[in-house]
């Protein structure tokens, strides 16, 4: 994604002033990745045996991979930006990384792709931190 | 939508303790027609001739579409919720329908997709901020 | 919904040609309803202790009420729209539909928001349906 | 986005049977990061100054960018999917990249974010295809 990613950016007519262009792009890039490995494990876990101990996990998956691709499109929208918005739906983004991070991390040890998650929720909550504080 | 979803509500099996049932309903609901209302308003704007003064309308007709889907999304699932993540994005709808709102308010008196979109997103920010202090 | 989606139809400046618009009406506002159904079907069925045999069912919620979201939002898009591809979407929708409103119908003894989601796949496929025979 | 994506197929409990894994991994892969783009040239050509030329591009950039996002979620859930559904989503998804990339194509030598968009939309369809062919 960061091929055509960072092309869109350079291209676009009116970019983003005053945002450190860099970690914009790490965000956008995170928040699709996100939402993709959300989505990707919350279907996992429907078909593991021990269900009934992953549904906190599953539910925190889909709030997550939905907040995530929300937040990653409203970054790519860089005509009349809202700030004190964008704000708010960034750190709505890190806070529910934050918890599906944790969530998935408990089961990492016997599902690997809780594993995988639990790093790429890491990662997203840790871009938009980045991101906020750029 | 009122009908089916008053019946998923009172048929969940995990219900969300300390919320207000008539407030989270009314919020559930104004979500989905905000986001329909401005996916609409969007496109109606795409149409008109000055679209160039329309820009701005489009730009958050978007971004409220995308953010007003997925809390309505978010405030759906009640199993095991997270309500300091609910509110923060709860908040961040109620903004994005308040700049929306005034947005297409301005434009009012020429286009009435825009009289109308204004209308749903004062009724979605409404019903938001009434969730959050019920 | 019906109330703004009516008057966010009748405002358009450049209503679809040579569509039913009570066919169109009804088939977003169905697919919104959907949506909305299927989402809280899902959160539903995993609150349930016979998780495991609803596995298919939360599955095909899943998938049923992103298509239908999609769906909702293709039709609602009514400048320079695509009828060959508009109609593409509507019969994936319909057939999205008949799939996950024949699950629910399983549980529907058992589970009373598989009985209604059942109901509001069936409205849906229906309302896809008339606005391809329209 | 390829590092997650390839774990997260790699450590799925039941992964899709009589599907090429390589194939599908690229549809994913390139229907999310197709999302973004057209979500991203939507915006830029709302920046441009010629932007009554620009209505159709916006208008297929938008359910472009909507349908790339459900398929690539919809092909991520792989317990219990339903090819037959699977089919015509991905079918109307290379529909849509056909369609967006054409339109994009012809503002290329104008705009260099159209350029860049309609390159995504033909990798894009082209993953479609070969999956659907795989």
């Amino acid at each position: 994604m960061a091929h055509h990613l960072q092309q869109m950016l350079a291209t676009h007519p009116s970019p983003a002033a005053n945002v450190n262009q860099e970690a914009l792009l790490r965000c956008i890039e995170a928040c699709f990745e996100c939402a993709q490995t959300c989505t990707s494990c919350a279907d996992a876990c429907l078909g593991e045996q021990n269900l009934q101990m992953l549904v906190r996990c599953i539910r925190l998956n889909l709030g997550c991979a939905d907040i995530c691709g929300t937040t990653g499109r409203a970054l790519t929208r860089q005509t009349e930006p809202d700030w004190t918005l964008l704000k708010q739906q960034v750190q709505a983004c890190a806070e529910a990384c934050r918890a599906c991070g944790a969530e998935c991390e408990k089961h990492a040890h016997h599902h690997d792709h809780c594993r995988v998650c639990a790093e790429a929720c890491r990662m997203c909550e840790q871009a938009c931190r980045q991101l906020l504080a750029a």
